[in-house]
């Protein structure tokens, strides 16, 4: 359904991996496409990232992340909004196709989940022009709402569908990640909703037990719960035409050897997507 | 917004009592409602549980709980609908105002949730006439999406209800669980459109961490993340009549003095509902 050649390794995947050990092993492995993270490239250094990158002829389909705009404290929201300009640049230097944004939970010392809300939709707001004036899409990211609370308060496709409609299609559009969304039953209404508006489409299995850290909770495809044919089907007849990146935070993949892990992720998304 | 005279403890949270020591510890802390559950029910006896709860002056706000529909396994799924004819005719001695449904999770071995759905809606279906024979109100309840592969493939109240409303309301309603619930953006609009649907309304605040058994994760009132007072008003305004009851699944609570949990559900109550 979706080619190899349109496969591409989330560093997070090898979590101890450099920028360069991680462009090696996509080669290695004939894995085009890379998903970057801001703490990797910036101990690598922008414009050194963004050269090895292209030297490897990879393409770059996303950066993590921008996002967090649930301050109260007008400091800590001019901070963060400073912080978002500066990924925007990074991503733009880099050419990823989005900036990923995953939003913030509930504003410190508060309960209320439509005020979170409101402050997300005005921090993505304040973003646009710079994406725009860059060049780069904003990619707003639902999260499991098992994180709604504390990491982020857009817990359903149909949520980032309806905050990406606010903005023009160059500036904004929504990740898939089926991780967070698998278990909606609007699920599939969302993805047609999202036509035009998909910008990364995000894989990782769920799989149980949770861990203690319930951010390290993913598995390898194929060794959780989730159907992955049909949400792919459904994303690409909603017209996404970019890279689908496998991205799993989990402790035992980190500590497997990074070839391992590269061979594994080839070969299940052959067998479930190719 | 409810008096404390729709306060109801839900066994659960205070797990390791007998029912007539619950009722007991109810008594005592001039708590007027109980939920049972059908363990401890059956440790007990049917008719002597029902008469200790008559006896005291209780009122059964729910007995938890049948379900589990999602067998593959004819046999198993048969065992299944038996069980739960006996958890009707139990709810109906105990005199509950509602059976609570926990409805199953992926069928084995399957990662098809449109065919779990679907055997969920055909198990109810084939439970409404001994429920409307026995003047039960089953009582659909959707839990938390984290536990959708394994325990409940109904995520989202606005699910329940699409669900509740294909049968009679005599015959099923939903149950609005704060806990399960809390960080849907439709909760509001799925809350009104349960109007006269709803059976149940149970009370457990959202903390974090998550603890390794992720069913344990449950808070008292105010210890969370929880606003309870905008959910308790929808509940009110869409007509609910019933008891409010407080359940609460959290090792260290079940660790303590029973009667320091009964004073502190009954003060938290009052604080936020009250």
């Amino acid at each position: 359904m979706i080619g190899i050649g349109r496969l591409s390794l989330n560093q997070a995947t090898v979590h101890n991996l450099s920028v360069t050990d991680a462009v090696k092993l996509c080669v290695r492995h004939g894995i085009p496409g890379i998903g970057l993270w801001r703490d990797q490239v910036t101990a690598c250094g922008v414009a050194q990232a963004a050269a090895a990158v292209r030297a490897a002829g990879l393409h770059v389909s996303s950066l993590c992340r921008g996002g967090f705009f649930t301050y109260a404290d007008r400091d800590a929201r001019a901070l963060a909004a400073a912080d978002n300009r500066a990924a925007v640049a990074e991503a733009a230097a880099l050419g990823a196709d989005t900036l990923i944004l995953v939003s913030g939970g509930l504003v410190p010392g508060s309960r209320d989940l439509a005020l979170a809300r409101r402050m997300i939709a005005d921090g993505i707001a304040d973003l646009v022009p710079c994406a725009q004036q860059a060049g780069i899409t904003l990619g707003i990211e639902a999260l499991h709402p098992m994180f709604c609370a504390d990491r982020c308060a857009i817990s359903r496709l149909g949520e980032a569908v309806d905050l990406a409609l606010q903005f023009p299609a160059d500036a904004a559009g929504v990740v898939v990640d089926t991780y967070h969304v698998w278990w909606d039953s609007q699920l599939a209404a969302d993805i047609g909703r999202a036509a035009g508006r998909i910008v990364s489409y995000q894989l990782a299995d769920w799989t149980l037990p949770l861990p203690q850290d319930t951010l390290l909770g993913r598995g390898h495809l194929g060794d959780g719960f989730i159907d992955f044919a049909p949400i792919t089907a459904g994303v690409l007849a909603a017209g996404y035409l970019g890279y689908a990146e496998v991205e799993i935070f989990n402790q035992e993949i980190w500590d497997a050897p990074p070839d391992d892990t590269a061979a594994t992720v080839r070969r299940r998304f052959a067998e479930l997507l190719g």
